[in-house]
């Protein structure tokens, strides 16, 4: 973020808290994402261990969720922001609700690591869903990077990739319901799939909401419920 | 809620700016009971009219949210509220977001309504998914109730109903996957009565939530990541 922000504030203190606020949402961002790769990692290559290690990480975001949120409570009593002091910890108290959930998911996918026989991944479509894991962890490190610096073009930018999670969602639960209709006998397992595929989806549709807290800090604008071309549009317009 | 807490307040403006805004949480609320009972009916019906009017509905919900989020930044803003009016605040931003997520799960099932084939709805356990959906809007209606009366052991009761649809929900995906296997070639389309049963499921998820809010509200504790028997325990204890 745009050091000048924090120096805007009489207190001294003020600014340390918000500056420590960010850094907080930073490191639960760092722990969801590195949740989000171990766990693509483990179900695509089977390996249980590091399964295990993204359940048992889940209760470090879950308590950092907690946490943050005390803290922004705290902020709200204590200092009474308003403008965009108000907005940012109304931005923070959202974003950590969707890393919360991204974290969430991310157990969902690690799970599979656990459950999945080598034939079953070997018969699905293992790169793809390697892809996909790409592509969501990068929109969840850009949604990340953007918010750091409150960077509406960024974040713009970041939530349009969710489009192509999408496409590659669609093409990998076709691929998986293709398969089941061919070797019956392999539904429940693939099922397994189906889900881990669109929790990682679902992670993509949150990484966006983190873009648009972004739009809304920076913009004091509300893209929820728009279309891309109508949040890129609020994003480079003048702030209301 | 106890009409005593509105009275301690000395302005009668803010007074009157709290209780609309509850009120506004419950026509919402209102709004989502609808969406969900309609998206039941029209999915094991089969009635693509009901179905239509479940998806116009999802933009009234959500417009709603967007409206009630900018009244509570006002407040913040302008009252600067302490202590339980804050956590009031705070428990209704919370839960205008998973309202919202309710809509979109309910539009989710409703959608079903439109695609879905008579010799589907025929196959599927669709008596199990009524009996699901049923339980569902009891939950919903149960938690909308806690939050407007802030009825901290209906809210504990309440979220215990969620361990009965999630059995509801085993049962009812169980049987159809053993449907996909012994007829592959409908997959695809018991696939999507898959997708609709997971909403329900969600939304059960996010009922519970509310549920969680209310405690937060009352008892200024935060009983999200907790058990039942934490949760129902933290609810009976004293204020801190």
């Amino acid at each position: 973020m745009d050091k000048s922000f924090f120096k805007q504030h009489i207190s001294q203190q003020f600014n340390a808290e918000l500056e420590d606020i960010i850094k907080q949402v930073m490191a639960m961002g760092g722990l969801v994402e590195q949740q989000l790769a171990d766990a693509v990692h483990a179900m695509v290559e089977g390996d249980a261990e590091l399964a295990e290690k993204v359940m048992t990480s889940d209760y470090e975001v879950n308590a950092k969720e907690v946490e943050i949120d005390e803290e922004c409570t705290h902020i709200l009593a204590r200092r009474q922001p308003t403008a965009s002091d108000l907005r940012l910890v109304i931005a923070v108290i959202k974003t950590i609700t969707d890393l919360e959930r991204m974290g969430d998911e991310a157990e969902r996918v690690g799970r599979m690591g656990l459950h999945l026989l080598d034939e079953d991944r070997n018969s699905a479509p293992m790169s793809d869903i390697a892809s996909m894991g790409e592509h969501v962890r990068e929109m969840t490190r850009g949604a990340l990077d953007a918010f750091a610096r409150m960077d509406v073009e960024q974040a713009v930018r970041v939530a349009q990739l969710d489009i192509q999670i999408d496409s590659l969602y669609e093409t990998v639960t076709h691929k998986l319901m293709r398969q089941m209709t061919a070797a019956p006998d392999s539904v429940p397992r693939l099922m397994d799939i189906v889900w881990a595929t669109r929790s990682l989806e679902r992670i993509g549709d949150r990484a966006r909401n983190i873009c648009e807290y972004v739009v809304y800090f920076v913009k004091g604008k509300d893209v929820r419920h728009t279309s891309y071309e109508q949040m890129a549009e609020q994003a480079t317009g003048d702030r209301h």
